[in-house]
C-alpha cells in the first residue's frame, strides 16, 4: 500500500472498545469527496421498503457499527492484515429515502456510481435484500453482468407481491436478470430453505440456469464441496458475494424480517467466506439485519464479523 | 339494542383470558360481508408505510388484540356495559399494501367505504398516524367535514418529508384539511411537545384556524379545563377522535416510533376520553402502537384500554 | 432490644450489594426451627395456583430478595433504624405445593401457625393473592378476626372462577370475610379500577360494611385524606396490611399477573404505607410480583422497598 | 379431496403475514359443531396446571398461532402441499380449568371426544406436558392402545411429585402405560438427557419395555439410524407423536419450563420429523412452549414449524 | 454567531433519523485539534470505574448519542435555536481507562483542560458520577471554586467504600469539597431519597453548608419554588450543573446502577432545567446512563433530551 | 463419605426448584469457618475490576446460583451421584473490592488460602477471568505449579493493556506463568479464536510451551481427539480446569463480555468436560458469566451445569 493516507482503526488496546463515536470497524469516517485514497468503501444503506413482512432491517447499519467494535486487526486463519494491504474507511451511509421506493432505489444507485467512479470497491450494509439491486446496476455498469454468491435462506427471485409490485425484498435478484446486471449462469445460491408459496416457485430461475443448493445439500455434501462448486460457477470474472443474515438460523440472528428455522450456524458462515479467497469479488454486501428484533446486538455481531471476514478476503484480492 | 343477533364477547370467568384466538375485546369475528347487525366495528389497519424514522406499527393490530383480552364488560366509572347497549364485533383488518403507499391508501379508503355503507362506526387500530387519512375521507363522504380532537405529542400537519413526500405519518392532517375532510375550526390537538425543526412550524395550522393545546397548557391548566375548551370547540357535529399512542410519556408507551418525553401518564389519557362524553362521534382510532419496540406489550395494554374507553362512550352515543 | 443475639444485614459498605447469597434485605437466613429470638419474619410464600390468567407470582420471592440487596439500613424520612429496633431475619419460604392447591394452603396455614406461635410477626412475599387467605387463617387463630388495609387494583372478593371454583386470587377476602378471619366493617381498600364483569360486582362487600376507595377516589380527594380514613377504619386493633403490586400502574409493576393502566406511582405508594404508621399491624404481606413478566428486576425493586417501608412501621409498632 | 368446502389458508402473497387475526397456519377458525369436513384440526390447549417448576405454557397456543403466520403453504423438501390434499383447519382451543385440574383433564378428554367422534385428526399445540394424557385417553377410545414416539430431554414416567400427587408434566406417560391408552412395547422416547433425581429413575419404563434413545444415542449413532429404529418399533398400527420443545437445546428453545442443555438443534428435529413419514400417525402434539420465558417468538416459531412439519406428513397419511 | 464555520446538525427532513453515524444531536465531530470554532462542546466520558453496584455506565456515550438523533433544532417552549446562536459540536470521548482508576482521572482532567484552554464551554455525558471530578477540577483552574446545581437520588458526599478507598461515584462531590474545587455555599442538591447507611449521613454536608432538597421537599414544596431558592443559592457566578439520571423515578430511567424509586418523572425534570435559564453554567454533564440495564434505549433517551435541555440554556447564555 | 454431617442438596421432588434462598446446586451455605466437613467448596467471586471491554461478571454468582436449582443430583452417563462420594457446600462469596483492584486481588487470595488450608478442594463461579490468578496462587502454595485445561475463545496471556496495566482479564495467564504458579508446559488451551490485535500474538506463549488448540483444530480433529492430547499434556500431576463461558458460541454464552461467534455449542462443552474424567483436578473454575448482557438467564444455565459437570469429575476423582 503505497497511498499518503493510511487508514487504520482505532487501537482497542488504548481505547477502549466501547469508546468512541462507532464506525464500521472504529475506521475513520471520510466523506465520498473526500475519498480518493480509498481502497475498500464500508458504506450502511439503512433502507428497508422492500420488506414484505417484519420491517427494522433500515436500523442496521448504525447497530452493525457498534459492535464492529468487537473487531480486531488481524485474521489469525486467513493470516490476513487487511488494514496493511489496503486503504479502509467508512464512508457514511447512502441516501435513501423511507418514504419513497423509487426515489430511494435511484438515490442508492447514484451514490454508488460515485464510489465505482472513485474506484473504491464497496463493502455494503443494508438494509434489506432489495437494496442489493441498485448497487448491482451501479457495479454492472463498470463490470458488466456480474457473477455472484448469495448466502441466503431464500432464494429472493419471487416475481412480485401484493397486486403486481416489482419491487421488493423477495425479487431483486429476478429484476437483476432481467435487467442484464446479474449473469444468471454464474449465480449461486446457498442455504436456500423453508416452505414455498408453490411447487413451481423455483421453475424460473432453473430455466435461467441459476444454481441453488439447498441447506440439505449444504449438510449433506459438507460444506467444502459445496463452496468448491460455487467458486467453479463464478469462475474468476467480476462477482458479488451477498449475505442475508437469514441464510443463518434465526437463533443465530433473531434480528431479522423472515426467519427460517434449520439454517446455518455461525462457524459454518465464517468457513464458508473463507472458502471464497481469491475470487474476484468487486463488491459485497451482509444484509437484513433488524435491530429492533434484537436489541441484544448478537445478530449484528454476526452481521459485523461476517463484514471483517469479507473485507479480508477482498483486500487480499485487490493487494 | 334489538337486534337478532346479540353478539358478546368470551366470558373471562368460565375461559381464561389466554385462551381461544385473539380478537379485539374477546369479540366475534364477523367479515364485512356478513355484518349487517352491527353497530360498531373494531377495526384493524396493519400498515405503516407512512413511518418517517422507527417502523413497526403495522403489527399493532395483533398485539393490540392479544392485550384487550384482559378487558371486561362493564366500566364501573361511566357506568357503561357497551355490549348490553350496541353490536359490537372484530370486523378483521383492512386491506393494506406494504409496498406500494397509494395502493394502501386508496385501499383503506375502499374497505371504510364499505363499513360506512353498513351504518357501522369504525373504532380503528392503526398502524400509523396517515391511517387515519383515508379513513377520515371516507367518513367524510358521509358526514362533511369532521371535527376532531387529536391526543398526540406530535401536530401531524407538517407539509411533506424527504424531497417532497406528501403523504407521510407527520402529514396526515394537512392533507385533510386541504382535501376539505376536516375541519379545522372544530380541530383541536392534545398533548403538543417536543423539539421542531423550525421555528414556524406551527404556524400554517395557526392560520388555519386550529387549536393547539401543548401538554405544558394541560399540566398548568388541568386536563378538566382542556377538555371543556376541546368540547366546545368540536361541538354537536360529527365530530372524529384520533389517539396517538404518543402522547403518552415513553415510558408508558414505549413501543411506537417517534417518541417525545414528558408526556401524559395512562391515568390522564383515561381522565380525557371520558370527559369527551356525550360528543357525537363518528369514529374514533389509536394509532402508532408499534410491537417491536414494546414485546412485553405494555403499550398495547394501554392502546387496548383506550379502544375499551372510546368504545364504551361510542356505545352510549349511539344507544 | 435486649436479645442475645443481634441479628443485622450484610454492610453494603463493605461488601457489595451484588455479592453473597441473596436473602431479603442481606438479613440473615434463620430457620424457624431456630427462631427463638426473632421477632420479624421476613418470609417467601413462592406459590401461584390461584391464579387465573398469567402466571409466574411462584418466582416472586426469589426476585424480590435478590433486588432487596438495595435496601440501606436507615430510614431518613420515618427516621427509624429498624434493625436497632427489633429482630428481623430471612425465615425462608413456606412450604408450598404447586400441583395440589389444598394441599397448598393447609401447608402454608400451617406454617405460618408455627411462626406465630414463636411470637414473630409475619412480613411475608407472594405468590399470588390468594396466599393472604391461610395467612390471614393462622393470625386469626391468635388475633380474632382481624383489620385491613388492601392497597389493590382488584377488591378480589369475587365469588367463584370457572365453574365454581372458590379458592383463587380474585376470591380470598370473600373466603376471609366468610370464615370470619377478617373483619369487613374494619376492612379497607385502596385504588381499585379497571372494568367489571358485572354492574354488581361490588354489591356483596359493599353489603358486608367493605370500604372502597377506587383509584379516582384516591387521586381526586388526595392520599393524606383516604389513609386518614383507612386508619379510622382499622383503628387500633389488631390489622393486617395486604400490598397487591398491581396497585401500581402497570408501568411501574409490568411484572404481575393481572394490570391494569391508570394506577398509583412509586412515591404514592411510599407515602401511603407510611401514613400507616402508628398502627397496630401484626402481619402484612406484598404479593403478585411475576418476575417472568419482568426479567428487569424493576417490579421487583418496588416490592423490595414496598416490604422496607413496612418493615419500618412495624419495627417501631413492636419496639 | 371431494370435500364440499375447501379450507385454505389467507394467500400471504396478497394479505401480508402479519395482517389480520392470527390462527395456526392463517387458517379458518371453524368450530367443533360446524367443523364436519374437517380432516386434520388443530387445536391449542392453554393449560399448565402440571408444572412442577416455570409456568407459561399456558400461553403456548397464542404465540403459537402468531408465529405460524410465517409458514407458506408447499413443503418443497417433502413435496407435500397438504391443503390441497386434505381440509385442515384452526378448531379453537379446547375447554381448560387453570384452577381446578381434575376438572380440566375431564374436560380436555370430553373436548377430544367429540373431535374423534367427528373423525377429524387431532394435531394439538400445548400446553405441558400433562395435556397428552387425556388426549391419548380420547385416542385410545377409537384406536386401542397406541404407539408413540417421543420427542424429549425427558422421559416423563416419573411416578409422583410433592407428596404423590400423580397428575403432573412429569409423569403422564406412567399414567397412560398403567391405563392401557399407551403401549409400552410401540413406545420410543428420543433426546432424553440431563440429571436425574436418582440413579434408578429410568428402571420401571425399562421393565416396561419403553425403548429410550438418549441425546448421546442420537449424537453417536445418527439421527437416520434412530428413525428407522423408532420406526420400526412404532410399526404400521395406530401411533401418537409427542413433541416437547424442551427436546431442542434450550438456546433455541428458551421459552419453555425445564431446560436441559445439550439438545437437538432446529435442523435435527426437522429431519427427524420428515424421517416419519409414512407411519400411521392418528394424531400428534407439540408441547411445552412457554411465552412469558421467550418474548421474542423465537421458541414458538420452532413449534410452528414443527407442527408444518407434522401436518404435511399427517396430511399425506390421510390422503 | 460571527464564525468562519457554522456547525449544523444533520437535517432529519432530509436525512432520516435513523441513517448515518451517531454523533451526539447529529452535530459534526470534531477533534479537539480543529475545534478552534466551537462554543460548546459534547463531549462522552465512557468511564464507571467508581462504581460500587451495578457497572455500565461506560457504555452510556455510544447509546446516548444513538437516541439523541431523535432531538430536532429548535426548542418551542424556551424559544431557543441553539445551533443558530452558538457552535456546537461532538468532540468525541475523553481519554479514559477501565482498569486504572487514578490513570483515567488524571486523563479525563487534562482532556478537559485542552477543551477549556479552546474557551469550549463542556457538556459532558457520563460514564459514572465519578466522571463530574475531575471535570470540576479543570473547571475550577479557570473558574475558581464553582456554584452547582445537582439532581441526584444521592448527595454523592459520603466519604469513602471497601476499606477507605476515596475515590468511587458516592464520593465526588466530599473530594470536591475538600479540594476547594466546589463550593459548598453555592452547591445545591436536588431530588434526595432513599435509604442511608447510617443516621448522620448527612451531617457532613450540612456542616459545610451544602443545601440538600429532598424529593419530598420537592413535591411539597412544588418545583418552581425549588428551583427559584436554587437559583438564588448559586447567584450569578460561575456554576456548574450535574444531572444524575438516578433522580427520575427507575421506571423513567431503569438503565442505571443505583435506582431508588420515588423520583422525578421526565416531565419534572425538563422543567426542572428550564427554570435554571439565565443562570452563568460554565460546563454541565449528564451521568450514570447504564444501558446494559436498559438496551431499549428509553433511559438513553431521557438523558439525551436532557442534554438538548441544557444545550438550550447554555446556548442562550453564551450569545 | 464418612462425614458425621453429610451435606445434600434440598430434594426437588418435595420443595420446587423455584423455591428457597437460592445456594449453588441447592446445597447448604455453610460459613469458611464453620466448614470442617466439607470436600468440594463451591465458592462465588462476584468481581470484574479486570474487564476490558463491558463489564457485569460481578454478578455472575447470583445469577448462577439461581439457575444451578435446575440441576439434578445424579449424572446418569457419567453414573455419578457427586453428593453421596464427598461433601459439598455453598461456601458463600469470596471477599471482593470494585474499586481497588490490588487490595481484591490480595483479598481474593488470603480467601482461598483459607479454603485451601481447610483441605477444601474449590470449585468457583466469577466474576472475570483474572478471578483466576489469585486462585492459583493460592492453589500453588501448596500443589507447586499447575498444570491447566483452559476452555477459553482467549488465550488471555497478554501481557497489558491501557498503556502497560498488567492485571487484566486477558492477561491473567502471561502472570500466572511469570509468577511460576502454572507450569506452561502442563497448560493447554481449547477453542481459541477470533481475531488479533497483531500478528504475533501468540508468540510468547509458544515460546513457553503452551498448548493451543484453535477453535478450527477442534472442529477438523474432533474433540475426542482433542482431550485425549489435552490429557496426555496436563497428566496426573496436580491440575486446575478453567471455563471461560465464552469458550461458547455467543447464540449459547450471550450473557458475556467478549463476545467471539463461531464457538462450542452446550453439548460440545459438557462432551469436553466429561473426558477429564480421572484427571487429578485440584480446583476449577467457570467464569465470565455476565448477567445484565442475559437477563434470560441461559447463559447462566450453561455456567451452572458446567459447574455441575466439574463437579462430579472433581467428587469422583476425591472419593
Amino acid at each position: 500500500m503505497s497511498k499518503q493516507i493510511k487508514y487504520q482503526p482505532l487501537p482497542s488496546e488504548n481505547i477502549p472498545r466501547y469508546a468512541d463515536i462507532a464506525t464500521f470497524m472504529r475506521l475513520p469516517h471520510v466523506d465520498i469527496a473526500n475519498a480518493d485514497q480509498v481502497d475498500i468503501g464500508l458504506i450502511g444503506v439503512p433502507w428497508d421498503s422492500g420488506t414484505t413482512n417484519r420491517p427494522g432491517a433500515r436500523h442496521g447499519p448504525r447497530q452493525v457499527r457498534d459492535m464492529s467494535a468487537l473487531m480486531r486487526r488481524y485474521h489469525p486463519v486467513l493470516d490476513i492484515s487487511p488494514y496493511e494491504l489496503v486503504n479502509c474507511v467508512d464512508l457514511g451511509d447512502s441516501p435513501v429515502n423511507p418514504i419513497n421506493l423509487n426515489d430511494a432505489l435511484a438515490g442508492i444507485e447514484r451514490f454508488y456510481g460515485q464510489v465505482i467512479d472513485k474506484q473504491i470497491t464497496p463493502l455494503s450494509c443494508g438494509g434489506d435484500h432489495l437494496t442489493s439491486l441498485p448497487i448491482l446496476r451501479a457495479l454492472a455498469k463498470r463490470h458488466g453482468p456480474l457473477g455472484m454468491v448469495q448466502f441466503d435462506a431464500h432464494t429472493d427471485t419471487w416475481d412480485s407481491y401484493f397486486g403486481g409490485n416489482k419491487f421488493t425484498h423477495g425479487t431483486p435478484f429476478k429484476r437483476a436478470i432481467e435487467e442484464g446486471v446479474l449473469d444468471p449462469k454464474r449465480y449461486v445460491q446457498i442455504g436456500i430453505r423453508g416452505g414455498l408459496y408453490d411447487k413451481n416457485d423455483f421453475q424460473w430461475q432453473q430455466q435461467q440456469g441459476v444454481t441453488m443448493f439447498s441447506i440439505d445439500d449444504c449438510f449433506s455434501q459438507g460444506l467444502d464441496q459445496i463452496l468448491e462448486q460455487a467458486n467453479q460457477i463464478i469462475g474468476n470474472d467480476a462477482s458479488y458475494v451477498t449475505f442475508d443474515i437469514d441464510c443463518l438460523d434465526p437463533v443465530f440472528a433473531p434480528g431479522t424480517g423472515t426467519p427460517e428455522i434449520g439454517g446455518f450456524n455461525s462457524y459454518d458462515v465464517q468457513k464458508m467466506i473463507r472458502l471464497l479467497r481469491g475470487r474476484n469479488i468487486v463488491g459485497a454486501d451482509m444484509v437484513e439485519v433488524s435491530p429492533p428484533f434484537d436489541s441484544s446486538g448478537g445478530t449484528a455481531l454476526i452481521g459485523a464479523t461476517v463484514l471483517f471476514e469479507l473485507l479480508c478476503i477482498m483486500a487480499e484480492n485487490l493487494s
